[in-house]
């Protein structure tokens, strides 16, 4: 995986609805941000291959290559995450 | 939504894998620490109609009332996360 080559293609194609940074711009799409990186390459395999459908990912993942969806998933996967709970 | 009737059934039901927390237990399973809560209804009715098929989600969501999905992502997603981008 080449975390760079991700950061680049996701600038270019992912970062639109789902934020350079990970932090989605619109409701319906997912924060990547800090994301499994195991769980990020099995959605888009999933959306490639048509075994998860969504209007947008269906399209956006048909043309990505295995090594496309490694480096996005090592890209999202590396951007570190804290979390804080809400107080009781 | 009620997230802290959702911070109780995350408790019992999503946290082994999810986290309490929604940082992941294991590779395979999303973060959900602030997903977008639009995003988590959906992926929960997803799963629960069969439109979006996992090994573990499939079997757990199919119980899940309408008011337990959307109590459920008011929990995940009233979790304020913040990123830090690695290194150039």
């Amino acid at each position: 995986q080449d975390a760079k080559a991700g950061r680049a293609k996701a600038s270019a194609q992912c970062a639109v609805c789902h934020g350079m940074d990970g932090i989605a711009q619109l409701p319906t799409a997912a924060n990547l941000a800090g994301q499994q990186e195991v769980y990020l390459v099995k959605a888009l395999e999933d959306f490639r291959a048509g075994r998860r459908v969504n209007e947008m990912m269906t399209v956006v993942s048909k043309d990505l290559t295995d090594a496309d969806i490694a480096n996005l998933a090592a890209w999202y996967g590396s951007i570190k995450i804290t979390v804080q709970l809400p107080a009781r």
